[in-house]
């Protein structure tokens, strides 16, 4: 079998059963983070990301936005799991002809990412590669308490989005986002959050691996969904590379976000959907202006596929 | 200017000097780990090391293989910190041809090392890429009284290294080797050590770091050093990927050393130089059997180069 046919997805759920637990792991391979022991009152948040040339980026994107990009990812990640991160390593691979101003412009992009979200950047390890690669990975901490995962959403809680989504890659927004570290610790402050995840690899590919952690279904209303200027409602589900979060909130919590979200936080709040109780078949359902509910099929970007 | 005219050593100096510091760093880029705040009464540590095909393993090398040096070479970096490994991730690049049997093989390759020196492996990323890539990032930690920096040599301390040089890529020792931490906590729980590094570039090339990280030089007693059978004495110096570990102590803990080695660790300890006061010009010299003293140059494996 080749890896083509096995998909990310079959991977990934083997790799979950392959390395589960172990002393000192809260929650191991399944969320935006590990989760683990930390320091006292904390847990510890672990996590790594890839760029590959190619693959994420061309090779005539700016240096300096790979550099952002390649830290943001993973500043997203941390703020997924309520947050914030600490250090980062980066593994950089470059081919031999490449411009020394072209890796400098690139950990200039990082290091203005490092500076808006207090990561210190510690280590790493350079090494000639045929094409141009990084991986960040991630050490943050979180509050015991605060620990947001991707398990907890229930029956009846309103489904919510930071920012708008589609048009990521076209418009080039993929390369220079801001993740939503700030909007993350502002709403957990407010409201108590039941699950949070970010969107990478668009709606229709993310929200189902919410449904499955908590095994709940979710409804989401087309009209509602927060999309950037003209830009397909295609796009807004299944794009991806948006790095927006995606969060589920009680009722109660949910209109107490309504009276205060007014401008705050300034990239929009938007309540998309509602969270309701799990069974087979398709998790993901779809209702149109009309009050019509269809189920909606799992796309988006998926490595090797 | 090319990355090849820059050379690993420019980027690294440009990279410590544009990352140093920050809140929670003990130590930042320049060791085998980064050193930063942790747990009560201890550090944290933390570094990442990659591994590209056609650069650091063929095609045809054994997926297991990979996998087990993919963790064992980051194992390496927390032993030569004198601390112990906790938690890693995985980045993980592939062609989509890639054959499922092979992955499974890489990971179980991996996992056989982290069994053996307690690592979780708690999450990482998969992609698509060219050609076959990986990156593990490690989390370690270690009591602050036991931190083993590259920087701490002083003149008149003896130099030693576990085990012994040369010959690894073509024996394909380097796909297979034993990361030294059982021997690294054994040691310095013995004697005090001064300092210590791994060796992955080669002696002649992880030498004079230690040279200058302690702003020393150091003398080789060339007939000492410890060679694998068949090895020549420029391989053993310059080959790399042995990843042994070299340390400095003090004559009187070299002395207690001599008493209590014997047998011990299996893998066999080396006195094989002395420390000498720094200065301008080569920091690494020869001394043949004739006791004439000649200097080094700096050779080893160096990427983009």
């Amino acid at each position: 079998m080749k890896l083509s046919e096995w998909g990310e997805a079959g991977l990934i759920r083997w790799l979950a059963g392959r390395f589960s637990g172990g002393s000192g792991v809260v929650r191991g391979i399944g969320d935006d983070c590990a989760v683990l022991a930390g320091p006292r009152g904390k847990w510890g948040l672990f996590a790594c990301d890839m760029l590959v040339e190619g693959t994420h980026f061309s090779r005539q994107a700016p240096a300096g936005k790979v550099g952002w990009k390649a830290l943001a990812i993973n500043v997203s990640d941390v703020a997924a799991m309520g947050g914030l991160p600490k250090f980062a390593v980066v593994g950089l691979g470059l081919p031999s002809r490449t411009d020394a101003a072209w890796v400098r412009r690139f950990y200039e992009g990082m290091a203005r990412c490092a500076r808006k979200f207090q990561v210190r950047i510690v280590g790493g390890d350079t090494v000639r590669a045929p094409r141009s690669m990084v991986t960040v990975a991630i050490w943050g901490e979180v509050e015991r308490k605060r620990l947001l995962l991707r398990s907890g959403a229930r029956p009846g809680d309103d489904l919510w989005v930071t920012g708008r989504l589609g048009g990521a890659i076209r418009s080039g927004r993929h390369l220079s986002f801001i993740p939503r570290l700030t909007e993350a610790r502002a709403i957990a402050a407010r409201v108590p959050l039941h699950a949070m995840m970010d969107l990478s690899d668009g709606l229709l590919m993310d929200l189902p691996r919410l449904c499955r952690a908590g095994k709940v279904r979710a409804e989401l209303e087309l009209a509602a969904l927060p999309r950037h200027r003209g830009v397909s409602l295609e796009s807004a589900l299944q794009e991806g590379e948006d790095f927006e979060l995606l969060f589920a909130v009680s009722p109660a919590a949910s209109r107490k976000m309504e009276r205060w979200r007014s401008g705050r936080p300034r990239c929009g709040l938007t309540r998309i959907g509602r969270i309701r109780s799990g069974g087979r078949g398709p998790v993901v359902f779809g209702i149109d202006q009309k009050g019509r509910k269809f189920p909606l099929p799992e796309k988006g970007f998926s490595h090797f596929q």
